[in-house]
């Protein structure tokens, strides 16, 4: 009998990533390629279908193709479009499950990466079987997907859990598209890098960080400062940690998860976000959420979440 | 054929209302009685029994109840409770819907007045057909029920949607639970006093509102004193409606509701609440949420909100 399969696609700006993947997570080969270089959108999802195409064909196992599921910035779920791309060079509407169907015949769905990802937690990862829960990506910017009642919140017009824009300080940061104090100016790899600069601007304290351009500086250094005691790297951490916290407890206020997942770049440092934001967490959370609530690791942080996330849609679809 | 009807219960700390209700939201018959005066839990439930017995005896109708709706305060929507309420004088965990099934033996399902209200808001009122949308309630404190995917969001202990604790301040008012900054602090019908309030302490303009103590002042003088150009008046309004705007932009990125409903005595101050608010939630709007998320007073306005919502509850699990 032939094992049942799904497509992942990640459509990044610079590469695509595509794999293989069955119902537990296990990956049947993938590649990536470049997304723009030289090809207009048509193009490019002509070379989408021919490198999966080569890579059942490769594979030794006989696979039966179920579906595709693409993760994309500036996805609209429902209408199956990418639509206005700040990332890619192709402009406007991208008619992408439309024009995927004319090239392959099963059924084929797109989301943004962050909303992929919280599928590919509730399918493949640590929130199997949870009806709610939280994932918060922690890349450059901070993404988010939710799940209540079993189901991803897409909302009104597909972008429910735009996390990263929720204003905390009115007055604060900027934050792109014009607008103060949004959490992933104080919350993300580059919310990181920020206090670290509000730091170094608001103390004296001596630091190897001071050494650093903005443009040089990235998390692993910062990390890295910590474990040797750096006392700005530590309080960077803790600062961070705080603002999430708080957010998170905030957050908790809405949809009442019985966890937060956190992933990507940042959620990588381990004990230095996670042990500030579950203090601040639980300090923030009101008394009868108290122990109701967990902060955990992702599942997929190791693995290859895009890919994964992407094919969790398809599943995802399969049991609704 | 006889004609299928809910029963709508809901428990406050005073009085307990009851009515019948059918699928349009039309009343057969409704009543009140007190709460708690010189009875145990038990004799309470007898009483609401013996009261919906009576008022279906007492109908013309020929009425099928197919189920009872409660809506009560520290309701657990999973376990069928009310857990220690503050409002009641009867302490711990009260099995509602246990205790109610021994002396009915139709379903009945309880939750809190906010979350009826939204059941309520989808059944009978405005938000018919929608699958993403918020109700606010703006009484003594901000309540709010969240509808995503076209159910209620409980979460994972039943305590979603809490929405008058989510933190816009970390330093700011004191707000009951030793916490600072509460959203109702600044919205709701006492939010609307304590700015009236500061501004009080923050101006030197003269206003009729000088003349009245916190204690004696309420929302319909507040109102007549904007109507006759009280500049503090207006002013107040003004800031409740940039906070609560402020806060439903930020609460459009988290479940992107197709709209806002306001119900309860501030939302019956018309224009002077929803126009500002109306104003700040636009001004505060991601760019690509713009035209998306509309404003709007709640169907069940001037109606008896409460039994209507309660009454929901039966029929949205029939739904379901």
């Amino acid at each position: 009998m032939s094992l049942k399969v799904a497509i992942g696609v990640d459509i990044g700006g610079t590469l695509t990533k595509v794999g293989i993947v069955d119902l537990e997570g296990n990956m049947y080969g993938h590649t990536e390629f470049p997304t723009q270089k030289g090809k207009d959108f048509k193009q490019f999802l002509d070379e989408l279908v021919h490198t999966f195409n080569q890579l059942i064909e490769k594979s030794s196992a006989d696979l039966e193709v179920v579906g595709m599921g693409v993760g994309a910035p500036n996805a609209n779920y429902y209408r199956g479009t990418i639509e206005h791309p700040a990332n890619l060079k192709w402009k406007g509407i991208l008619r992408v499950t439309e024009e995927l169907q004319k090239r392959f015949d099963k059924p084929v769905h797109i989301t943004n990466d962050a909303n992929a990802a919280a599928i590919g937690e509730m399918i493949y990862g640590e929130a199997k079987g949870m009806q709610d829960f939280i994932v918060i990506t922690l890349g450059t910017g901070l993404g988010s997907g939710v799940v209540s009642n079993g189901k991803l919140i897409y909302g009104y017009d597909s972008q429910a859990a735009e996390l990263g824009h929720i204003v905390i300080d009115y007055n604060g940061r900027w934050t792109g598209l014009d607008r103060r104090g949004g959490l992933e100016a104080y919350v993300s790899s580059t919310g990181l890098k920020r206090n670290v600069f509000f730091l170094l601007c608001d103390s004296l304290k001596d630091s190897v960080l001071r050494d650093y351009s903005f443009n040089d500086l990235h998390g692993e250094i910062i990390t890295k400062a910590a474990e040797e005691g750096d006392p700005i790297a530590i309080e960077a951490y803790e600062l961070t940690g705080k603002y999430l916290g708080q957010a998170l407890a905030n957050f908790t206020t809405f949809s009442h998860p019985e966890a937060f997942f956190l992933l990507g770049g940042l959620a990588k440092a381990g004990k230095w976000i996670f042990e500030p934001t579950k203090k601040y967490m639980d300090e923030y959370l009101l008394p009868f959420y108290k122990d109701k609530v967990k902060l955990l690791p992702s599942g997929m942080m190791d693995k290859n979440a895009a890919i994964l996330g992407a094919s969790a849609l398809v599943w995802d679809h399969l049991k609704h």
